[in-house]
């Protein structure tokens, strides 16, 4: 299969999600036009999706919810675990580590990092906060994959090239200032303001 | 102008952001090409959403940042402020609700609500934290536009409703739990997982 597109792994995930629902509700097959209304999708697309992981439905009764969570957790899903870390560990920080502690499957938040390493002598829910001196040493005895970045925005741009010197291919940005990773890193970025702005627009 | 797709106003939103730091760098023109790239999208994709809100630029020099951003702002911000209240004041929601107390020009996050009416004798960073049951009586009184949900996912859809019985035509849903609203609200929703998803692919 050839790598997929950003817009279709993000669908994939949602897509799962949804079929989680369905399936827990005692549903056990969808339609493509199901599925797109349930996402605000067209069925076009979905049916586009789908092919390009290679899988599909029947004409008569749709796809298989089951075994096309399954084929997209193949797909999307790590082999083993990622190890993570959190750099700014104020409400954000702890509000991410919290999700993946009560829930996360396949990601791990090992440790968190201060800025200010006067602020580092707490542990929150389990996971150690360290000061971002030991960042780089921690990362690489640590095998850690993913590196998150919530400390304020003017602070940004600098822990982001930390991460990249430790070593770090994959990079999630929650601060409101826009980042450039050097070639052969990923960064996903996402603006709380967006969806804010979304929201007022339909509203509106 | 005719009612915009989501994903354009969401690329809209994207686009001002990335612009006010090309315009703070002292850029003052870009082309479609270089504002692709830095979103990772097509040249294509960025001309056909300008089209879209009736803006061009010039073939030798591009789109004038400043117009634009301006222009951008006339479609997507509101013209006076938008009441918001958060429902969990948990980690996210704080984190939210501190978010527009530093940075908010429009969004006003006016209170926090918490189920639980025990936890509720606080006021975070100077907003006011009622229970519950007040939820809707406030907003009524204070012409609240938005709500935002950051409970734990069980309580969600309960919460959902209350949202949409004291008239909220848009609502942030911040769980994991998807939801489905009556038709004439808009429902935004985000799930942190999706994000780890991308990167994983991306890095894997």
């Amino acid at each position: 299969m050839k790598v997929l597109p950003e817009k279709t792994v993000e669908r994939l995930s949602k897509y799962r999600r949804i079929l989680n629902v369905e399936y827990e509700r005692g549903e056990r097959y969808i339609f493509s036009h199901e599925l797109a209304n349930l996402l605000h999708l067209t069925s076009v697309q979905v049916r586009r999706d789908l092919m390009l992981i290679e899988y599909s439905g029947s004409h008569k009764r749709g796809y298989e919810i089951k075994s096309l969570i399954e084929h997209i957790g193949n797909i999307i899903d790590p082999k083993g675990d990622i190890n993570i870390v959190i750099v700014g560990m104020g409400n954000f920080g702890k509000a991410i580590a919290h999700y993946f502690n009560k829930r996360g499957k396949h990601y791990k938040v090992i440790a968190g990092f201060y800025r200010n390493a006067s602020h580092c002598s707490t542990v929150f829910d389990g996971i150690p906060c360290l000061p971002i001196s030991e960042l780089q040493d921690f990362i690489q005895k640590n095998d850690v994959k993913m590196g998150v970045i919530t400390v304020p925005p003017q602070q940004a741009e600098i822990v982001m090239h930390q991460l990249v010197e430790a070593g770090i291919k994959g990079i999630l940005n929650y601060t409101p200032k826009p980042l450039k990773v050097p070639e052969g890193v990923f960064l996903e970025e996402y603006d709380v303001i967006t969806s804010f702005e979304k929201v007022n627009y339909f509203i509106g």
